[in-house]
């Protein structure tokens, strides 16, 4: 069976969703996503990945072209038609077809979404440690709307992997933001810290989440700027992102985190974490 | 007759030429791209344009599809067969498709141009002044990079025609860099000033060719950070681009430039550049 996609509201194969030359998503990067993860067939957090997406149209002035139990709706219709059990729904919005100008004009949105199988996440602290580089960060200075304009965050993942490395942290004179792809996290004196969201850090779901559930567990999650020295000398750091869910870190610019293995704070979130999966979705 | 695209090596009705829902160009931004004027059915600085193309995509790390000489005999080909005589061909580079993912894999790239008809510049110092708004320079630090992650630019563009303005001017901790599609220029004590391209400006080609005409007319170009209230006392204050090539500006947050009218300098330099142009197009 051929790899299905929702296109501008028809379901049809992948490979016959074709877009113009003169889209301002392929033209402009004009344009936002989601990534949804689902289990066993069901989505997770996916009301406040469509809240997030509101705010990402609000951003850049894009009506949102459906509404959001619509959306919902057709996203839970696709899903239960789909072969894929274990996966993620990739949603995007563009501003749609016109004449190329940055001058906006009416047009009609694109939207699309497609399901595509991820393997399980291993249990909470069995993975391997990640590695992580810094690169400077670079980026514009609303990484809160998560925009396809992602040409910088692919340059950074790609010079992480170049060396050797399996993610990029941004540092922005000596402070710690956000990764290429993830959020990020150190934990220290028993404290999650992590930088606030804004100009600099997008609202992970995934992060939304952990805030929750650090609050039921009694860790004190801190948002503030930390630096990258602070960091690095951490007890344990880790990331999070909706496919990866929460990824510890053994070694940042081929120093060793911790003591090398999977960190008791970031284990036991973690845990919690895949309970309330489980929870929800089975 | 309908109009046509240079599409990965064929030639096409613009219309049917369609991209895959997960070119690296639709979903990262993964691209660059030129506008190239052409006057009299002959591009002008060709050949500067596709030098920094090259540059554009080592800044992003793809290889060109296609050798400098190769596309420029497309180009010219192209042009030849087109009922367009004055306008520009838009050219653009994606990593091209592959399932998403941020790392780089083996992909294809997408290259395309083609060309759309473009009034007529007025003669030097004859069209209306142009408004100008400042605006935050939000956007990333490798602007000479000329990529298609473009939102930032459109955002600042729309939000300088919602203010009743023509062009958005970037200014970064009180210093003038460039604008949303052109690069920018004010003129004082009988000096051209600019800031000097790197992170936050594009070299531009009308750019470089004005440097050199400011030589031969022995008006001194001046590259330096330049604030935002020097600016506004300027004499003369004009923006440059491939298809508006120079536009002298009579406002600027609400406040007149100079006099009011287009300033001396400024015509005179429009005036050596259509010289110029004519001499090699026509």
């Amino acid at each position: 069976m051929s790899e299905m996609i929702w296109f501008n509201g028809e379901v049809l194969p992948l490979a016959e969703a074709r877009i113009g030359v003169e889209d301002r998503g392929f033209q402009f990067a004009d344009g936002v996503y989601e990534v949804i993860r689902f289990y066993n067939g069901r989505t997770f957090t996916l009301s406040e990945h469509l809240d997030r997406l509101t705010r990402s149209c609000e951003g850049i002035r894009l009506a949102m072209p459906l509404k959001k139990q619509e959306l919902m709706r057709e996203i839970g219709k696709f899903i239960e038609k789909s072969p894929v059990r274990e996966g993620m729904i990739y949603l995007q919005i563009t501003r749609g077809p016109a004449p190329r100008n940055h001058i906006f004009a009416p047009s009609r949105p694109t939207v699309l979404f497609y399901a595509r199988p991820l393997p399980p996440v291993a249990p909470a602290g069995t993975a391997e440690g990640l590695k992580l580089i810094s690169q400077n960060d670079e980026r514009w200075q609303r990484c809160w709307i998560k925009s396809i304009a992602l040409l910088p965050n692919v340059l950074a993942k790609n010079a992480a992997v170049s060396a050797g490395c399996d993610e990029a942290v941004f540092v922005e004179k000596g402070i710690v933001t956000e990764c290429s792809a993830s959020n990020f996290f150190a934990v220290a004196g028993g404290k999650v810290l992590t930088h606030p969201v804004g100009p600099k850090v997008l609202p992970g779901i995934t992060r939304l989440v952990l805030m929750d559930l650090c609050k039921q567990l009694d860790v004190p999650f801190v948002e503030r700027a930390i630096s990258e020295a602070e960091c690095l000398a951490a007890d344990e750091v880790f990331i999070t992102s909706t496919t990866r869910e929460i990824g510890w870190v053994a070694r940042w610019n081929d120093r060793q985190i911790g003591n090398g293995s999977c960190g008791v704070i970031t284990r036991k979130i973690h845990g919690a974490y895949q309970k309330l999966v489980t929870e929800r979705t089975q």
